[in-house]
């Protein structure tokens, strides 16, 4: 089986505890130990570290052999639209041998209803 | 059983698919049809409508004796922290009947890593 890995795309701020948010996020992702999963990295847009270019870079070099990308934004603005899918593309003409697949952004997704009742319930 | 509310507060943009996005999230929780939540209504902290204080209000002349005030943020930041806890207890003052509860935000909440990796499983 092919190792697959997760890269968390997040925009980036210039506060730092917003992207220390994002990389915690990261770890509680790769605490519950997907076995579909085998590594889950965190990249940047833009504002902070790793880039996304780092990021892919990252997966290739730890062996990945698909990647996928998920745009941890609210929004499908042009970071989604063009931004993300323009750093995948420049990534697969270099590495033509992975194969990289873009998740739909988190405010699209099908879960996050049920996700949100979840939150709603625990507060309530 | 007192009437309970979901208010989705997200920060608002000065693009409207953004906004209308966030309504449509909205329309995806209320489809869920759950029990414990008689209604759900969505609020913008600034750039579209209603606004916060317009959202409480109308929760308030729905018949709400509970309202669960769930930030649509991934980070923490001033808004999560003090703009939107500010306008719930403005809201408080004027309704001491009613009861208001603030969720976590988004970003913060334990479902969310669970709902990346159901993400990333229908990526792949």
């Amino acid at each position: 089986m092919s190792e697959r890995h997760l890269l968390i795309v997040a925009h980036g701020s210039r506060r730092q505890a917003s992207n220390d948010e994002v990389r915690e996020l990261g770890e509680r992702v790769r605490a519950m130990r997907d076995p579909a999963i085998h590594r889950v990295d965190v990249a940047f847009l833009e504002l902070a570290e790793p880039s996304i270019p780092d990021g892919l870079a990252r997966c290739a070099a730890q062996g990945a052999r698909e990647i996928i990308v998920f745009p941890y934004f609210l929004a499908a603005g042009t970071h989604v639209a063009t931004d993300i899918p323009e750093a995948l593309a420049t990534f697969s003409e270099i590495h033509p041998d992975i194969q990289v697949r873009l998740a739909s952004h988190l405010g699209a997704s099908a879960s996050l209803a049920k996700t949100i009742l979840d939150i709603a319930s625990k507060a309530g």
